[in-house]
């Protein structure tokens, strides 16, 4: 066993022997086992103990504990949370809250001491019941992998990696380890009263299983192991897929590409869609399979008022190709479209220029030329972002949409549209409409800025005084 | 649940309700389900039923069977094989051979038929009790995502898929359907008998579970729902993983470049090696984690000897830089080397040329020059698969190496190698060795063909006549 860890510890603690480790140290047999080998091993460890604060016993504990680090030669912190003030503070169980403070705590301590990693000391049966638990409560790849030799980035550290060297030594072997080299843990209650279902595994289910294969435990491990690397790889192709779908990030809402989504197969549109949810709601430990289902569906069929509840406070929301899951009470960003938000008409001076929201400007000039030349630069500009008119359209004004607004555009004689199926031509996001800029002159629109220019007072062939507007940012 | 599998038969039967589908049918109550519900949605079924011959009563049930596809308005074919011959031939279990030649009968009347697919009737516990199956004895991923709904390619055809259209239903909504309908199942007692691995699960394992979560059914369906798509997609990458790593491919042998393979991530690196011990051993069908282990090891640091056991008469051996697997006894390829195979001394006519296996060529020319012109040549030459002397070398001998061969490289004054150092420098693979063809003149080897050529005989700056050697192939 101790050659098994020398030759993992060289692997988990690329620092070697110079750098310090912080251990999680609970004095139960698994972390004082931990303790000695590594000290045995020659790396210069710090033990931290976090009192939960819960038990009349934890202070005697953090006594105990402190004793056996002196005696293994190594460096001692002990660390204090309100563990029942944070779980109903953050409406989570008391294992939950406690996990929570205890890692945060360790790594602060870590970050405190230089130390190269955090190490703990989760054994080969503690892996067997992590996928156990799992897969009883329905889980996929992630869970059922269950936990790694190292993690990095965890939830706590994107540079302190969080690493598990007893994760293939079998409790057995602890306990052998500790009678042969007479050291006593100070066992830790909370084994029995905080985690029952994990206890009802170990003590009923395991049992069980192994009437049906002897060497289950064996056999569990191995697929925990060989789920861990698939998962690595699944991960890596997930985030690629990710990069490539996302157009859109920002606090409380992610926007998706659905045609990429959906080019995608399906395993990596589900981590991809578990990737947005994980973005916006970072402590979510178990993403449920029926959101990820639900957002599936959603974004490969959107229903008829494109929004749906997610999960978590969130919200599903279509907009012209793009998938987004927002908080719900996000007011979705406006992104960059050009808006008007005044009210009524506003006179747009020419020569001259009117700012908008977001560093839009739409500017006016006026261009002389010969008949002919005027009508050719007009009929030859390929760009929505710039119209061209007869000066006859002058004065020129901006507003915004109004109920029953129709527009008939340039090269479509006699037909009228309505300005909502324009809309949805041109795919300008329903919510982007409202504001959008329209030029108008004498009542009519002549331009739905930055979209498409209207019939009306464009230049003709003997025009020799236009008007060149431009939407420029 | 009519509904449910209206649906999936729309995607899993692409060719509709014109062209048939071959339905293996016990007459179980799933089977029989499959076969009315499909009848129903107005799918041109032909029924098919195969006689183990390992039952009295398995003609009657072949009857019985006969019947009630004449009642659903389905066509009907019977097959039968003389299983226990099979399994004793082949090594099987009685259940593994009924597998085997069932399967088989269905994808050659499916062929016969101009069928779509064979569809099989798995139904939503079965799917359970096959991750749970595989969870006992030790799986990873392929394993725990059970069965899926359409497999193509699949062992039997490459174009044909096998699907379940049940895969999602439950045998209570099956059970609930028969009822209905007025159905009674031909109850298959192999179900009693020659599965009892797989009903203890569903007796015992499955409702011990449930008093851990009483919708562990639903849970695991989900999971192996999940891991059906992973499993595609890491089966994608493996496949581009594989067609990177393999350098040779024949019956009984297949090399990977051992670089390669270890710059992939150790999930691809399995599955790269199990799809190599496939197209070795297409009848396995569980590949062992200890043999994928071994493999794995032994490409990222081989033995002294550079050869092991695999598994199942495979071998593994190492080469500069290749990983083989092969069969036991297997001779492995001589690959595209140059080899001489003659016996002791062979002249190279000069001009001329000698040939040698493989359609490699020794070429030799006299070339006459300007004093300088010669040399210039010669040292300008960058190829080892060509070389230059003074004509003083003639006459060139060819030969295979001996014991105690030493040679002094072009451009080493003094030194003197032995001749096995360089074929290592060279990266010449050990069984290469033996034939390799050495160019010699008054005893002394001049050209290593095709690697180094040596320091005697060299184009002097006054050299007017030399000697042009090439290998060609």
């Amino acid at each position: 066993m101790r050659t098994r860890i020398e030759i993992l510890a060289r692997e988990l603690f690329p620092g070697g022997r110079r750098e310090p480790v912080l251990l999680g140290v609970s004095g139960g047999p698994d972390s004082l086992c931990l303790g000695h080998v590594l000290a045995s091993l020659g790396y210069r460890c710090t033990w931290a103990y976090f009192d939960h604060s819960l038990r009349y016993t934890s202070q005697a504990e953090g006594e105990a504990v402190e004793r056996m680090a002196r005696e293994a030669g190594a460096d001692f912190v002990r660390g204090q949370g309100a563990v029942e003030a944070y779980a109903q503070e953050g409406g989570l169980s008391i294992e939950e809250a406690g996990r929570s403070l205890r890692y945060q705590f360790l790594f602060e301590q870590a970050q405190a001491q230089q130390a190269q990693a955090v190490a703990v000391a989760h054994n080969a049966n503690d892996q067997v019941e992590t996928l156990l638990m799992h897969l009883l409560r329905g889980a996929g790849l992630d869970g059922l992998s269950g936990m790694a030799f190292s993690t990095l980035p965890n939830p706590w550290s994107a540079e302190l990696p969080l690493v598990r060297p007893l994760l293939s030594t079998w409790r057995e072997e602890i306990e052998a380890y500790l009678k042969e080299n007479h050291l006593e843990p100070v066992l830790d209650p909370s084994n029995q009263d905080t985690r029952f279902f994990r206890n009802r595994l170990r003590h009923e289910l395991v049992p069980f299983l192994e009437t049906y294969n002897p060497h289950i435990q064996t056999a569990l491990w191995q697929t925990a192991d060989l789920l861990n690397e698939d998962r690595r790889v699944l991960d890596a192709q997930a985030q690629r897929a990710w990069e490539q779908c996302v157009t859109w990030e920002e606090p409380g809402a992610v926007a998706l590409d659905a045609v990429r989504l959906g080019e995608a197969p399906r395993g990596l549109q589900r981590r991809v869609l578990r990737i947005a949810i994980q973005k916006l709601r970072p402590s979510l430990r178990d993403i449920d399979y029926a959101a990820v289902q639900r957002a599936l569906e959603f974004a490969a069929a959107p229903p008829a008022n494109a929004s749906a509840d997610l999960a978590a406070g969130l919200r599903l929301e279509w907009e012209e190709g793009w998938v987004w899951l927002a908080e719900r009470e996000k007011e979705l960003p406006a992104l960059g479209w050009p808006q008007f938000e005044g009210n009524g008409l506003e006179q747009l001076p020419t020569p001259g220029e009117m700012l908008l929201p977001g560093s839009w400007r739409l500017q006016a000039e006026v261009v002389e030329g010969q008949a002919g030349e005027l009508h050719a630069r007009a009929q030859s500009n390929p760009d929505p972002y710039q119209a061209w008119f007869a000066a006859e359209v002058l004065p020129l004004f901006v507003r915004a949409r109004q109920a029953g607004d129709r527009f008939q555009p340039l090269g479509m004689e006699g037909h009228s549209l309505k300005l909502s199926d324009l809309f949805t031509n041109q795919k300008v996001p329903r919510r982007a409409r409202v504001r959008w800029p329209l030029l108008v002159s004498g009542g009519a629109i002549v331009w739905v800025a930055g979209c498409r220019q209207a019939e009306a007072h464009r230049v003709q062939p003997d025009t020799t005084r236009a008007v060149h507007v431009k939407l420029v940012k």
